[in-house]
């Protein structure tokens, strides 16, 4: 972060003062051929300008027109492992930081990367979820939106961030569980699927489906580019006009 | 947060400009008394300013001198239970608001009350520190410093917020165990000495005392307002300067 300096911004401001007064000069000494007159316009100019910049200001600052108040927001992918959260996720963040909002991405895996120990019982997943909640609160009070992918798979703990986070999206990436089995290029629902992995979500663990989503995609019938367009349009409609 | 529109930007802009061209052709107008070459010199002036503006906008963007970068730190306050962490951390956060910086205070009390089952081992203590220096890294990413007061026993932990986190400031709240016992208005000490609580630092687990810390407060030697002014110092001196 940069930061501006008093002293920068003074002697901007007068460098300023002085580039602007000496063209006023400039044009009125060559209209009128008096330079005493012409000095006289540019210093009353100066003093008369002070003023009406500082009232200018003031007037605009009452005027609410064209000031839009953004509340910082949470879009929650959730689904099945390889439904395409992520993948979504990302495509996402990458339009809304074009909307120039301060935005951050959270993704499961980067997390569970730096915290390889977090577990995956329903225990362990709800106190991880209600960690990541906290992480969005911080961000939020911070006026940073987040765009997070996580599986979550039960309603208590989707619950949970709704509760601790304002403007919540909650968006099902809804895949058949065959198609998820099919992309498997990770290989893992075939380890979870021979038992060498507990509590897999969709295999040896429940995914309950989210009743109330304020959007669905579903990944078998919708194209990630379209998908992308769904969540962007519904951010754009509700939180950054 | 607050957001301009680009159309509030524009009308503004031209509103300051129908203000200032205004003034300068009734000063002209009032000194020389010809309409017409005052009119011309308020037009002349316009579109030569326009152009001035943004030549001075550009020659001031390339003037490194006035411009502070700002980098995140994070002061990380560890010492044994009501060693007098949050009391000086609070009053550190309160002075380095006023600095306008953007900054974030963590306390290890008010993330335990959200997550209460975070649990208290050896292995349990560092897992927890390790998200918390995720939290602090997602905010540093976004230019928030931190003024965070964990009892951390473990120079494992420790460690580990340094490596993970940038311009770590570890502060060794120093006092005596005896002190903090004396101070146990929460009556913790005593459920400890007890035998009520398990893994209680200072009691029944081990504080691993800083070797290299940056700043030692003395609690027994230096008040609340000494040691914050010498943390403030301490940041500003080689943070915000």
């Amino acid at each position: 972060m940069y930061r501006e300096t008093n002293i920068r911004s003074i002697v901007k401001g007068v460098t300023w003062r002085i580039v602007a007064t000496s063209t006023t000069i400039g044009i009125v000494y060559i209209f009128f051929g008096r330079l005493d007159l012409a000095i006289a316009t540019g210093l009353i100019e100066t003093i008369l300008k002070i003023a009406l910049y500082w009232g200018h200001e003031r007037v605009w600052f009452k005027i609410r027109w064209g000031r839009k108040k953004i509340e910082p927001f949470n879009i929650w992918l959730t689904g099945l492992p390889l439904s395409g959260k992520t993948t979504i996720g990302d495509r996402v963040f990458e339009e809304l930081q074009k909307l120039d909002i301060p935005i951050e991405r959270i993704d499961s895996k980067d997390i569970r990367e730096i915290i390889p120990d977090i577990g995956y019982s329903r225990e362990e997943r709800n106190r991880h979820l209600k960690r990541v909640g906290h992480l969005i609160q911080t961000l939020q009070k911070n006026s940073i939106s987040t765009v997070a992918s996580f599986v979550s798979p039960y309603r208590e703990s989707r619950e949970t961030i709704r509760n601790m986070v304002q403007n919540t999206i909650i968006v099902y990436v809804k895949a058949d569980i065959e198609s998820c089995k099919k992309r498997d290029y990770k290989g893992i629902y075939q380890k979870a699927l021979n038992g060498e992995i507990e509590n897999f979500t969709g295999v040896s663990d429940i995914y309950e489906e989210p009743t109330c989503a304020n959007i669905v995609i579903d990944t078998d019938l919708v194209s990630v580019e379209e998908a992308t367009k769904k969540i962007v349009e519904f951010v754009k409609k509700r939180y950054v006009k």
